[in-house]
């Protein structure tokens, strides 16, 4: 399709800025397996009876009208639901998308503040955007480096800290008071955020902490303990003042009445979203207590849907299991998870492949 | 839920940049009406069978996990409808973050060049990202101003360029040739954006003035002619090339599975659309020439699903409709759209409501 000969490096695209140039693609790549445990999605679908009932909801709407402005309705839900003030609720396809809009808020021509390793979104998003980013390593034990972070919070900004809790990829959850104390050093000049993708599966539901603070945020997602990854809608819990600005960013119309209406449904019969999280908790102390005293490999505590796990040699140990008709994610390029494998809690009868599938290796 | 006593301007929100600060919000609110001509809208859903087929496909799916990163499936299925290279094919939740994801492409810290008056989205998006914006006045016609257009676009950039056709909110479209002198006239250092969000009701297919040349876009979406707004979703059609630097601004997962599986059954069904379109043009020309002797009133020629009447007061005239059951859209703050509404072409029976409507203005 393109017509022009062997291609040079500045000038056919070069109304495309620098920054979005020399930024790589994120780093993902689908592979199909029977137990797929890489993406740290539920095991389980949204239960049947509530799917039956979304899908007659679906047949009921006109598909060719615009959906609501800022989806109010579900941001209502949203907000009952999580005891939130509406005015402070934001919805997007995927918190991902709310990343991207924070870094447009806060981070452009500011600056980007978080911790190494993180997750890879934040870090994407500014380098794309041609924000400045600064990174502070985790502790040895991957607590946060509350001084670090002070230090910089004090001294720099305006700009925008993410915090994410429980830590991604890591799994750790750091002390109330440590997580309280990096957000209180982020003064008026930062947008301070939690990222809280994983907080069901933890000890820390950060509601408190951000309640009464107009610079701070919660983020959430219905891809995790909701199991909807698939429906792409994560929201921001904030003040109102700062949720309008933030709404501005919101592309109009940007949930679909599809998404809408099955988180909707969810949202009126939440039950379920309690009942599976305890259940992945349990699944997860089992797996890490039965890797306890595995001869090669070492599972890394957590408190979210995975864990991580520090192999002698990631490739080997990822095609071992890939060969078991296991998939889960590597880390192991990113610093301080050297040979590590990230894999998510299964269902029990693929949580016992995987531990079976471990077992084969015993040295 | 806020804390802080009486809001100061500057010091509680400082974080936010200065550009999303003093930008206003989009610019919509919704009220309810019998007959919704406001939005430009479809006013038929998807062939109630392909609705059925579409829940069929839903009910079979795995709501739990992640969609395809890039919805492979779904862009390959729009390269073979517009016989288009897969690779150079992008889709987002509505076109409207096109839009915005092109801005941060090549408008941020660069120029956004557009016509005045002229979509909002363009306007909003350059805003709110701190891009320069530099507005062409349209001619009197509403016709393209080449010579002003190609003299910005010889002289200045790196940036990006919107033209729109048929036109919003005008609904004029320009000669071919017209288009082409202009897109000709954006060089290397520009992104030249065709958007085509009404073509299927216009005599201009835009593709062949976007094949085969590096930086340029054509924008097309499923909210109009395919009668899916509910849906969201939107397509780029450019080279592979400028897809692959568009494409990382994209979320990942950023299309859900409900969007992508509704729209692919509407891929492999597209015979709707075209029927469709003829009667919209059909019932255009008959709105139109119905309004030709208005005495009060003048209907501007249009070549899109939607067209622009002039009255003498246009607080006047939106309120008689809306007393009638007819929402319209008011446009006569823009430049040079003073006393202007813009209203949607309905089914044969909204709009001779719509006619009937007017015919009581006789003064």
């Amino acid at each position: 399709m393109t017509t022009s000969p062997a291609p040079t490096q500045a000038a056919p695209l070069s109304g495309v800025r620098e920054a979005v140039r020399r930024t790589p693609a994120y780093p993902f790549t689908a592979i199909d397996a029977p137990i797929k445990l890489d993406q740290n999605e539920s095991a389980l679908d949204l239960p049947p009876e509530l799917r039956a009932l979304a899908l007659e909801r679906l047949a009921t709407q006109e598909w060719n009208r615009y959906p609501d402005l800022h989806a109010d309705t579900l941001r209502h839900k949203i907000a009952a639901f999580e005891d939130w003030d509406p005015s402070g609720v934001v919805v997007t396809p995927g918190s991902n998308v709310l990343i991207k809009l924070l870094t447009e808020l806060a981070g452009l021509h500011q600056t980007v503040l978080s911790v190494q390793p993180t997750f890879s979104v934040y870090t994407l998003e500014s380098s794309l955007l041609g924000a400045e980013t600064v990174l502070m390593p985790l502790n040895p034990d991957f607590s946060l480096p509350v001084e670090a972070l002070s230090a910089e919070l004090g001294g720099g900004g305006p700009g925008l800290l993410f915090v994410t809790q429980p830590h991604a990829p890591t799994g750790h959850l750091d002390a109330e008071a440590d997580v309280r104390a990096v957000l209180d050093a982020a003064g008026e000049g930062w947008i301070a955020v939690l990222d809280e993708a994983y907080h069901q599966f933890s000890a820390l539901d950060g509601r408190a902490l951000v309640r009464g603070r107009e610079n701070r945020v919660s983020l959430r997602t219905f891809s995790k303990a909701w199991g909807l990854a698939g429906l792409r809608l994560g929201y921001a819990l904030t003040s109102p003042a700062l949720a309008a600005h933030l709404q501005k960013l919101v592309s109009a119309f940007n949930v679909n009445i599809l998404t809408q209406t099955v988180a909707e449904v969810a949202l009126e019969h939440p039950g379920y979203v309690r009942e599976r999280a305890a259940q992945t908790i349990a699944e997860r102390e089992r797996v890490l207590s039965a890797l306890r005293h595995h001869p090669v490999y070492t599972a890394l505590p957590s408190q979210a849907n995975f864990f991580l796990l520090r192999t002698p040699d990631a490739d080997a140990a990822y095609r071992h299991l890939l060969s078991r008709g296991i998939l889960v994610r590597r880390q192991d390029k990113l610093p301080m998870l050297e040979g590590c494998l990230r894999i998510s809690i299964g269902t029990p009868e693929q949580n016992d492949a995987l531990l079976a599938a471990l077992g084969e290796i015993s040295q």
